[in-house]
């Protein structure tokens, strides 16, 4: 590593920390805001923070992998949203060869790496208002890049929502580049897709990885405002949808539906395969999975 | 194959069809002499048969194989049985390079296979009943053989379940072959393991696969007899505790349990990942998810 991460890995992490700060502020005004629903009467969510570290020793775990670090999970269980799991971490340490070899520019003779990142998945109770996954990260190897993305599950597609979303993406894409939208939408696309169902996760979003233009302070930039995109645009949907009444076929078609969450989650996701295979945080990777499910 | 398997493969998959009917038919027995519990005014369940049948192409598939065959899926959801699928299938194709290298006696030059089986997970209304899963299949490549098995998993262990579920396996193991019980016990307590939550399944069973002793008569009697084994226990234990009341608590454990049990078979279960990944019967083998879970 000829540059000087340490300093890049510093405004990464913090970033990530000050970007969930945001959000789970939000999402917990959206809680008090309800006004409507059979679930108006429920307790007001509010998120509890779970901080978790590593043992930091130098054995590798039963895969092979040292990992050092930590994170802190955010688990809102409330009544516009019905399960919330926002995490950030900041991890170290080596993989083992057998998952170095996939790593790119892992240093073949030690597969160390630096990642932290924030990830998210909201399970919302209002079949009406659409579930969502968002996750930005900073990787260094031998290289470092930006990754994440988001994508919008909306149990009942409607062109409003599925517009106010991508918009919202494409226009923090368009400000840095305009390949990035279509490319990184039709990537999302791609990843969020379920072959066995013949059928896509829900209307998509963006999705990038390995982002190293060259420009590092630019890349950044461009992660930081995916974030924000977020932020601006997934909770004036929740707003616009929170306060409908629904009914109990839709409750059990949102049910059927996070079964494919699930079976996505579990099935493809590389961050939850991989994770769970290199003995990462199980509770932390797993908050994704959605409260009550039916199949 | 210089053995004539033509014969065996018949008498494979009349047998699996002949276990299905006989399971079914004392499953839907025990539905109807449910006499309490909450359940009780659920309609009586009756298993629904589907058969499906390939289209026989030559063309391979998405992944590479070719699968021609068919099977049928017996399914019911009833009142002591909250979700409970049978399915019998024979097929037979090739398997593409990249899934052939991993098979047993596979023909490296076309990766030819004739698989037949049954297949069976339960899912019960009342968390003091366990859910149970058996599996028994005969497969031809350039070889044959037998694998299969049934593990309980309760919601609540008791040792008398698992001891009479252990009993009549171990019965049926000793008959043939001493050596077999203990090593396929350790098998599928091996194979039945969630490492990311450091847990086991269930309460284990049996687990065999690549079963060629030499003596295909005798490995096929051994097959039936796990199957005659599992008929004469499982029923049993439903018996004794459905009609017993449950609490909200244990409902809310069953639904937490059942998230292990998804999260296996979709993460760890060769047959579920495997029989996705080279395009299978999607239908058929998510069959095995549970009715509702929680997270």
């Amino acid at each position: 590593m000829t540059e000087n991460w340490d300093d890049k890995k510093q405004q990464a992490a913090t970033w990530f920390q000050t970007l969930r700060n945001d959000i789970c502020a939000e999402f917990e005004k959206i809680e008090e805001a309800l006004t409507g629903t059979s679930k108006q009467d429920l307790p007001i969510g509010q998120f509890e923070r779970k901080p978790w570290q590593r043992d930091n020793s130098n054995e590798p775990n039963e895969s092979g992998s040292i990992l050092k670090g930590g994170g802190e999970i955010s688990l809102m269980r409330g009544r516009v949203f019905e399960k919330v799991g926002v995490n950030i971490s900041t991890v170290h340490g080596t993989f083992s060869p057998e998952f170095t070899k996939n790593m790119k520019g892992a240093d073949q003779s030690n597969g160390a790496f630096w990642a932290a990142g924030i990830s998210l998945v909201a399970h919302m109770q209002n079949p009406l208002v659409p579930a969502v996954h968002m996750n930005t990260r900073m990787i260094v190897t031998s290289e470092g890049w930006f990754g994440g993305g988001a994508d919008l599950t909306p149990m009942f597609e409607n062109d409003e929502d599925t517009q106010a979303f991508h918009g919202a993406l494409k226009k923090a894409c368009d400000t840095h580049d305009k390949a990035y939208y279509p490319k990184f939408k039709k990537w999302c696309d791609e990843y969020f897709y379920l072959p066995h169902r013949n059928e896509s996760r829900g209307v998509g979003g963006i999705f990038y990885d390995y982002l190293q233009s060259g420009d590092w302070d630019a890349d950044f930039t461009f992660t930081q405002d995916v974030g924000k995109a977020f932020l601006a645009c997934y909770p004036q949907i929740v707003r616009q949808h929170m306060n409908k009444e629904w009914s109990a076929e839709q409750r059990e078609q949102q049910l059927i539906k996070r079964g494919r969450y699930v079976e996505y989650n579990l099935l493809y996701d590389r961050g939850t395969t991989f994770g769970l295979k290199t003995g990462g945080n199980t509770e932390a990777i797993l908050m994704s999975l959605p409260p009550e499910v039916k199949w």
